[in-house]
């Protein structure tokens, strides 16, 4: 049991306050009511957002443009980083895709609520719709739900493991920005299904992906599917675009109603954009000094609102910050 | 590490299925498309929905009226089932909110991706806004975090222990239907803040809570704040409602422009309307045989899509079935 006792502290350090009630006051820097306690004093410079704010530059990281796909919504723009590392021919397809533009016109087609956003071709699942050819892009894939552990690593895409059990897995961590877990036995690593992250639909044969259907988690992290479906990217900017989008008829989420779907207004790698039209963000590293100070404040919360520090963080309650970059 | 592996099988159950992109066959009774792999055939009935319609009734239980709290929004009802073997304090304030209509006409307030909706008197927290009286409510409650273990199985609120390791608490499980956590060395038990539990926003003290400003978890779960916060009840129906309401601004994800809040057109007791204009609803007993053949399905699933069942599962992703109650 690793939670501990600690009484309450003075000082309100709120930016990724999981407050209730009276977090309202950081945002909106007023008093509170009356019927409130009065709200603390603003607080010295110790929380997060200064913890981010000291760090060095060399600690945040820019997207790559050939990896970094936006998917323009009629709601804003979502930003994908992908994981080459990890999916390397899915995520060649999926650049396919978006050089030919593929999934430009088609739609977001289910919304399972505490599960998943889907999109791509309602033709490939629907008959009487029509079907999208894939143009230049492989039909078949080899599935890629876990790489070897060694050649990570030799290949300059390190482990970072956190000291946090998991039920789940041997281990858990982040590589490249990405949630990930190991199996130390036999050496594997995969990429954890944790909110926002973006994963190749696939049919009852492991292989039947193509990148052309894909997934984003917006509920409770689902990782029974860790190890069964190729994982290629997560959502770095406009999760709440997706999580928000009307649910689907249970049980699965897919519309029967076709006016219910979101349209895909385009979907293209950052390059082949003109840099004035591209989202410029810096990711923390997830193997800075900064990101694991980060997750030791997240774990024993010295906020002025915590009573009892957990003591411990969950590899999915871990959020990696994005920042919009500073001038070049 | 308890990751075993299978080979695919040949039968398909996806009524809770997690599959991706092929799961549509199931929802629309199709054939696949001619560049999918052919649907398996029709499965015998063995998964998870064949188990819950052969459930006997006994497995079921209704909603109190006197603990169900209706909220009514412009997009459809909302059903929260309250704890007051937990919560009493707060149950029996929110009671006599729900009876004085003190939320009718009030709103939500915020909704904060990946992490809650939180409804109420805006006036609470934002100076300039009128704050509307409590009635007959009580203006303090203490906090109510945890429970005696022993009191709550001698008071007929037995815990059933999940198996699986958790990396917040000693042991999770299900009371009465809703997930909990446990403390062995000290004999306490606690509602833990899975998807769709609710609770009472506090302000810095731990007891500043009233049941009047509430709150329900949207995202990944937030279980650091167990042992933090009351929670007084969960969602049974409508979440999909809460969780696909637009996203305040970030970071807290309180609406600034007033027009983006949601209004509660009433919240109301079940007990407090006609039976013909109540929910009909019914719970599988957590405490049910049925209940955890479930799980394990759900833990080591074998409907045709899994390569390989995690032989895990985490408490909050553990679903309590709903279903609506048959004639009387």
């Amino acid at each position: 049991m690793k939670v501990t006792v600690t009484t309450a502290l003075t000082t309100a350090t709120l930016v990724f306050a999981c407050g209730l009630m009276g977090t309202a006051h950081a945002q909106t820097q007023a008093a509170a009511a009356a019927s409130q306690p009065p709200a603390p004093p603003p607080a010295a410079v110790s929380g997060p957002q200064a913890l981010l704010d000291a760090s060095p530059a060399s600690h945040w990281r820019r997207l790559d443009p050939q990896y970094t796909l936006y998917m323009d919504l009629p709601q804003g723009r979502v930003v994908i980083e992908l994981a080459p590392s990890f999916a390397p021919a899915h995520v060649a397809n999926m650049q396919i895709f978006a050089r030919e533009g593929y999934w430009s016109g088609l739609e977001i087609i289910r919304a399972q609520d505490n599960f998943v956003v889907q999109w791509g071709d309602a033709g490939e699942d629907l008959p009487g719709e029509p079907h999208k050819p894939h143009g230049s892009a492989r039909s078949k894939l080899r599935a890629e739900f876990e790489k070897s552990s060694d050649w990570l690593r030799d290949n300059g895409h390190p482990f970072v493991a956190l000291p946090d059990s998991d039920g789940w897995a041997d281990e858990v961590g982040f590589v490249d920005g990405f949630p990930a877990a190991r199996d130390k036995r036999y050496g594997l690593t995969w990429l954890a299904h944790c909110y926002g992250m973006v994963g190749a639909g696939r049919d009852n044969a492991p292989d039947s992906s193509t990148g052309a259907q894909l997934y984003a988690v917006t509920g409770q992290s689902p990782r029974m599917l860790d190890r069964n479906i190729t994982l290629v990217g997560r959502v770095v900017q406009g999760m709440e675009i997706l999580s928000s989008i009307k649910r689907g008829p249970p049980p699965m989420g897919f519309y029967t109603d076709k006016a219910e779907r979101t349209p895909i207004l385009s979907a293209r790698l950052a390059e082949q954009l003109p840099a004035s039209e591209r989202v410029h963000l810096e990711i923390l590293r997830t193997d800075s000094p900064t990101f694991m100070q980060l997750i030791e404040m997240r774990r024993n919360r010295n906020d002025g609102w915590t009573v009892r520090p957990a003591g411990h963080i969950d590899l999915c309650n871990v959020t990696v910050p994005t920042r919009t970059a500073r001038a070049q």
